[in-house]
């Protein structure tokens, strides 16, 4: 059994990974380079890759910027580091980048009737401050049905599945299951800069520094702050 | 008003974009340099965006040869040639890319949804040899549903269409249509090779020609054949 897993290098989607792996797939991994503001997290993606020992790492490169839209496209955008953790549950943010979700979705898609994979694996979570139209169950829903729709296995009967097993998790339940599946966050990114050591005060960090600490764990990534 | 419109450079998605100008938008176009097998299509597509007067044209570029799987992407598989016109519409063809039209439809949506467009207009065709899953009703009915809920726009009410003028034509209805909205057919390419002139061999090359024909019309682009 094959499965296609997207893989940022953050914290979702390496849980993700190592879910697909406990699940019992032949993992093939695929990551964006879409000229985002840093490509840090793609490493990570790379090196989580490597490590899990998937079968086969595709990294597709295009270009967001060229119409931007979003602060992680553009960089006249600022960054968000100040919004209430509350707050950011009620809005969609300006780290939202316009239909990225399904753009990763459709290359997944591709990569997976290519190779004949059963299910595609994405980290969205629909809880814990997202405010992302692209991460919620109804969206999946449609996507699922252009799954079925818009391919030939499909029409055949042999629809791509999405999975999505972290939809309807907390960060801190993700933070629990990744722990039992062993995944190495030392290794993962989740900070909006691409420095050496992760920020820690970019909303980004403080939702993963909050969780750990919720837990009363130690995030055992290094961080400047 | 504004509409994105998906221009290839071929007959069909000229028809489209002239039909966009027709119905009064402001016309953005966007087309793709996925690697396919040649460049040809894709100046097509330039110079007649050009001459229609565009507000602003996109040339998206990714590679679909890193997975390949299909007669486009891929010169080891070889490209149909001397296909029964009655077989073409029974069975998917080998120049099937897997999800292309789901990251066409994908990267316009992102586009869209950046400069505030209303809709996007796509040039598929469900008749006339179209074995291509994404090329159906209820294919671009699901893609509507994405567009509705993977966007912020969307989510607030304002989702942006999907526009298929063409989606139940013949063939002969559409160069009907695009003579009567002044399309420059010298201009298109339909043809799967990449040459000077047109190779008049090719599956893509014999259903337009065979449309011209059944009009009693002469195509005014230059043939080999």
């Amino acid at each position: 059994m094959k499965a296609v897993i997207l893989l940022s290098g953050g914290l979702d989607s390496s849980t993700v990974l190592y879910q697909a792996i406990a699940d019992g797939y032949n993992c093939h991994t695929i990551s964006f380079d879409y000229q985002q503001r840093h490509r840090r997290e793609l490493d990570s993606a790379l090196a989580i890759a490597q490590k899990a020992g998937v079968v086969d790492q595709q990294v597709v490169k295009f270009d967001l910027r060229q119409w931007g839209g979003s602060a992680l496209t553009d960089d006249a955008i600022e960054l968000p580091q100040k919004r209430d953790l509350e707050e950011m549950s009620q809005s969609i943010p300006v780290t939202y980048v316009p239909a990225r979700n399904t753009i990763f979705l459709s290359f997944a898609l591709a990569y997976a009737e290519t190779i004949s994979a059963q299910c595609v694996y994405i980290g969205v979570n629909a809880l814990d401050y997202s405010g992302y139209p692209d991460c919620r169950p109804d969206y999946i829903q449609a996507m699922q049905e252009v799954f079925r729709l818009g391919t030939k296995q499909g029409r055949e009967g042999q629809s791509i599945s999405i999975k999505t097993p972290l939809i309807q998790l907390k960060k801190t339940e993700i933070i629990q299951l990744g722990n039992k599946l062993g995944v190495p966050w030392e290794l993962t990114w989740s900070c909006y800069q691409g420095d050496d050591v992760a920020c820690g005060v970019c909303d980004s960090c403080r939702l993963r520094l909050a969780a750990f600490g919720e837990l009363g764990l130690k995030d055992p990534l290094a961080y400047a702050k």
